[in-house]
């Protein structure tokens, strides 16, 4: 790993802008943090992010990290304050806004892209950790920038634990587009459905819908910005989407007839094998495990007593799954382990009493 | 609870009739089974389901859970064939399969529609548990039923161990297409988009894209027929759901201007507070927990050590979610605990030198 050369200027000390600051301090990097309210960065620097930009500086590397409709102009302005220094950002929206900041005056030439995937609940200095960004993704998109401008980001990146993945901007912003922000919009719109249903409807919710909707409770402030900034993509890909959605519609009009049932049934098997792709734990898929359900107590312990039975047989959960039972004290719940372990997984926990399901 | 008064008859040894064959029994209550395929009833009574029905039965109650697709048909026949029993079924859509049955011979004074909800990725008598049912969801639709029948299959449900829910069956049909069946058909489509997306784009999926998509794994032979079977309300829920996708696309393709910005803003709020309805645990909001956040070793025991912690200050965990950091061993862990409770947990975690992120 090579040594990131201070000072790094902090533009916007919110959550990941700070988060940033306490990991390079942590390696004792110079850091001053600046925010367009001045009291936010007295707030990151009191939580030991850095120093408050004294005006003056020459820094090597600056920071930008404000809300995605003002990183363009922050950006650009960053690229005339200081001629001399590698310029990067953390916007999770990438072509559209490195265009604006040339369109505004940034130099491309000093300019590399950054997207640190590293979603969180909370915002502002004060949720900030130091290892906020360890071990998370954090994707560079160097377009034409000198290469050594690339090794100074990329130092910073591995500075703050994080795992570089370089991509090309508009390459980084379909997938984003395919897989967040278009999801984004399907939870929230499948969300939007329930707001008229009545009482009854909802209670048959099971864990599909809960699943379904569970980011549909995100940021509405800060999910305009960025559906907003990738518009485009977003555009092409809810068009997909929804000629999609309109082909399964029509499919299931038809259902009465064979070819009806033939086309959803392909549409079903087409989101199987989709499904399929993604890439869970350490790359292996979701369908490579053995599911072991059991049912539990829902008192102080039982969760522990399950885990320590599996860890005492050296069996490493792989992923955990629970279910509760509406208007019910227990819960159903799913150990994922490697499906060579699932036989010896179950007798041991109905070696030890607990109520295995499957 | 009243008794169930036998001999039931159980039509169709698959999961669910062989599961209710297997807690009937273990109540004593008099079981019978036959299924199109003779060998199927054979092994579910090999498990302990009941007896092979012998012919010449007069059943009190009569169980028919085969596919969808043949509901109506064995419902019918069933209802002609024991002119005295009770008829109830387990198929997951109402309204269609009850009047299909009628029109097919089916006595609407004796048939009780059902649906229990016990969602498994497995099938078949081998998968069956005596348990399967229990603390689950079983829907009633009783329509224009006897009283005294009724009692007769609630009293069956209450024998499975299962919760009674009663409602009308077109009302259950509407109800699942917006809590199941079209939430299966996005999961589907969603999926189905990444066929064609590549290796990279893939490779930034997050936990809320595999949150969408887990249902996408689903049974495709299984889900054609109920999609089938549900094709008014499907058709009718997906209709508003696409116009509502298509005013978000719109909304984000003006989102250069000031109107289509509020216009996205306004369908997140709208989707967040749909979300605010699913009932969680114990019908308490998901917004209701604390989130403790830890960053844990990939490791046997480490959950276990974790859990063991909460349990140990009397912290009830109420639920558990693990994303795992892309091709790294290692995961976060986030528990929800009661709002009271979650300062509490932090403290005791980091006393015991976990990784405590938020």
């Amino acid at each position: 790993m090579s040594e990131v050369s201070g000072p790094v200027l902090i533009i916007g000390a919110g959550l990941i802008g700070t988060s940033i600051g306490l990991a390079l301090r942590s390696r004792e990097i110079e850091v001053f943090l600046r925010d367009a309210v001045p009291g936010h960065a007295i707030v990151a620097c009191e939580l030991g992010a850095g120093k408050v930009d004294p005006g003056g500086l020459s820094p090597r590397i600056v920071v930008v990290s404000v809300p995605p409709r003002h990183a363009a102009e922050v950006i650009a302005q960053a690229s005339i304050e200081f001629p001399d220094a590698t310029i990067t950002d953390v916007t999770s929206v990438k072509a559209r806004v490195l265009a604006d900041s040339v369109a505004l005056g940034a130099d491309a030439h000093r300019v590399v892209g950054g997207h640190p995937m590293a979603g969180r609940e909370v915002s502002g200095a004060t949720g900030a950790r130091v290892d906020l960004l360890n071990d998370r993704t954090w994707i560079l998109t160097p377009g034409g920038v000198e290469g050594a401008r690339l090794l100074q980001v990329r130092a910073l990146v591995e500075a703050c634990g994080a795992v570089c993945v370089e991509m090309d901007a508009a390459e980084h912003d379909r997938a984003v587009a395919l897989v967040s922000h278009v999801p984004q919009l399907l939870s929230t719109s499948l969300a939007g459905e329930l707001t008229d249903a009545d009482e009854q409807q909802v209670r048959v919710s099971g864990q599909g819908l809960r699943d379904m909707t569970r980011i549909a409770a995100s940021d509405a402030e800060l999910w305009t910005d960025i559906l907003s900034a990738n518009s485009g993509p977003v555009v092409d890909v809810l068009d997909d989407l929804i000629a999609r959605l309109t082909r399964a519609r029509d499919s299931v009009a038809r259902s009465d007839s064979v070819a009806g049932r033939d086309d959803v049934r392909a549409l079903l098997r087409e989101g199987s094998a989709g499904r399929a792709r993604i890439p869970g734990k350490h790359g292996l898929a979701a369908s490579d495990f053995a599911v072991v359900a059991v049912m539990l107590e829902d008192a102080p312990g039982e969760l522990a007593r399950l885990f320590a039975a599996a860890g005492d047989e050296g069996i490493n959960t792989e992923d955990v799954r629970i279910e509760h039972v509406l208007g019910r004290p227990s819960g159903l719940v799913e150990l994922l382990v490697r499906p060579d372990r699932g036989d010896a997984l179950r007798s041991v926990l109905r070696a030890r009493g607990f109520d295995v399901r499957s």
